[in-house]
């Protein structure tokens, strides 16, 4: 176990991985470092399309791997072992989850269910004892965040929300400029985040399966980015819906706009859909500077400009960058990042309050934290 | 009086001027013409910032020019009189606007006084028979609005605001596409104007001058903007205030966020400050394309990019296209383009509901035309 423990201090040290810490340094650059020896080993729960872009982005890993499925769809399994090399000793169904427990070779578990599905499923993750971590939206609610927080801390598991653009460097440059006071007084931020969803009888768009609509699925982009473009909390809400497509999002928020206010005064004025594109957009304004990134939230490349110029920063594999990040904390024993439990709850929170002021015709809603 | 008709007819078939009675053609080019005959003469009422701006650009009009003023400042109208070669029949004070009446040499009245005394003086000068165009905002509410339309259509007079984007070519492109289709259905707008203010004394920051804060003074270009944008008039609004300079900003709003909900589904998502720089945009999105314009409201150049590529439109002097093509209504009679007081109106309709939701903290306020 030394010289495990040796190569990840090197890594540390040499790579400015404190970053990852939350710390205001450049964002680390894994794609230089030699696989780690003992690395973090990942079992993915929910095959579906986003399980197949993380799967294919952590081939690019140092310190992490797949070694394990948890999945209903035999011939999903099959393929994912044949791709991965996963013995049936790591593969999972729904039923069997909790064997996980006596599973060694698995240190965590990604969950990409459907999002109405990850409140159940983080629970069962945390009752095996391994780590999570849990695709945004947390869950369908604060109470269900709040709980799922509350199991993995009963359990002794970290609890880890994908929010990859924490890991993403122009994302990063841009909260260091904030943080180093390179914008000055933050003074506005506009963020969008959507799309026109294709498949109509995609889970997206089922209410059981998906807990709400574009803002529970997109919208959350838009409100963490203000979060992190302003490095406040809202203390109140509202939100405006527009439903043109009645048929199509009769269960779920089609395009839904929303202001969130800061201690500070700040206002953030942002919105999210399901319905057309060309929106995503973050962009913050500060008292001697700006900076805009569009696009912002997507898969990359991210791109953007400040009042200083592009942001020049390495594209990188969002999904690989993520998972090394979590894995440094996790085998290195460091403080986390600013993706856990806790930061998905925040979020929720907002969330809950979006929906509330739109069930109250728009009506401000005050955050009691 | 026929060479004149002649050569005003030539214009308008030559060049395409009819465009600035709302059909959807390119935008005309008043500078390749030569200078009218017999053009409209117009007087300015008070000689502030923007009063020189519109002289200045009325110095490429060809079909309209400065032949008098109203003042309270002898100062201002002596260097006005030499600038302009402005006779001393063509001077009026506040005290003698009533003897317009008895002058022939004066054909319109360009109002730009501070926003709160537009009211009396649109009324004025309808009363002394002159055309009139009043710079935006119309009034303080659309209940001032109302009567000055009443008071200029009962003395038969046209009523013009100076909604310049209107004959600006870029924004008469994005206008010409939108009434084409060509970015499909309209599905979200996304605008905002703004600035920092300077001098903490100007009549901007007071009430009684001013009618309001940043909402009446730059958050109508961004309205105005979400009803150019769309083609349709809001059924709702809400509005949300910041004020981070208490002090500054005693008398009127500093920052307001608002939406507008049209009939069709779509959210005009917009706002607007008097205290930040770098905000300035106007963004539409249809379901087959979008446009953007960055900066959209100013003076000038405005620049945009659309699906399609960059915007290619001529640079033009705003101030001297908005009074040529206010002229050519006036002389050739022709319908009047969408910059009447009707369209002020519309504007201040919604200006009003912006106040109204946010002393109503927030509430959604719907518009009964």
């Amino acid at each position: 176990m030394n010289s495990r423990r040796d190569f990840l201090q090197k890594v540390s040290l040499g790579l400015g991985v404190t970053a990852l810490s939350g710390l205001p340094a450049a964002a680390s650059d894994f794609a230089k470092i030699p696989m780690a020896d003992k690395p973090l080993r990942v079992a993915m729960m929910g095959l579906g399309g986003y399980a197949n872009i993380v799967a294919k982005g952590m081939q690019e890993c140092k310190l992490a791997k797949i070694t394990g499925v948890i999945s209903g769809t035999p011939s999903k399994v099959d393929t994912w072992k044949q791709k991965y090399g996963i013995p049936d000793g790591n593969v999972y169904n729904y039923d069997t989850v909790n064997q996980l427990k006596n599973n060694p070779d698995i240190d965590l578990v990604y969950v990409t269910t459907p999002n109405s599905l990850h409140h159940k499923h983080v629970l069962q993750i945390a009752a095996a004892g391994k780590h999570v971590i849990c695709e945004k939206p947390v869950a369908d609610n604060a109470k269900q965040a709040r709980e799922m927080i509350a199991a993995c801390e009963k359990a002794g598991v970290r609890f880890y929300i994908g929010y990859r653009l924490h890991f993403e460097p122009h994302t990063r440059e841009v909260i260091r400029m904030r943080e180093a006071g390179e914008f000055g007084k933050i003074m506005h931020v506009n963020n969008f985040m959507g799309f026109k969803i294709g498949d109509p009888t995609q889970w997206r768009l089922k209410k059981e399966l998906a807990g709400g609509g574009a803002m529970m699925d997109v919208g959350v982009y838009a409100l963490n980015g203000a979060r992190y473009s302003t490095g406040e909390e809202p203390v109140w809400v509202t939100a405006q819906e527009s439903k043109t497509d009645p048929v199509k999002f009769k269960d779920v928020d089609e395009t839904i706009t929303f202001q969130l206010g800061f201690p500070s005064g700040i206002i953030a004025n942002c919105g999210c859909t399901y319905n057309f594109n060309h929106g995503e957009r973050l962009h913050l304004m500060g008292d001697k500077g700006w900076a805009e990134m569009v696009p912002a939230f997507g898969y990359g490349p991210i791109r953007g400009n400040t009042h200083l110029g592009p942001i020049n920063q390495p594209d990188v594999n969002h999904q690989a960058y993520q998972m090394d990040g979590i894995a440094d904390c996790i085998l290195n024993n460091k403080p986390d990042p600013n993706v856990t439990g806790h930061e998905g709850l925040k979020d929720m929170i907002v969330v809950d309050a979006v929906y509330e002021s739109i069930r109250k015709g728009g009506a401000k809603i005050f955050i009691n934290k």
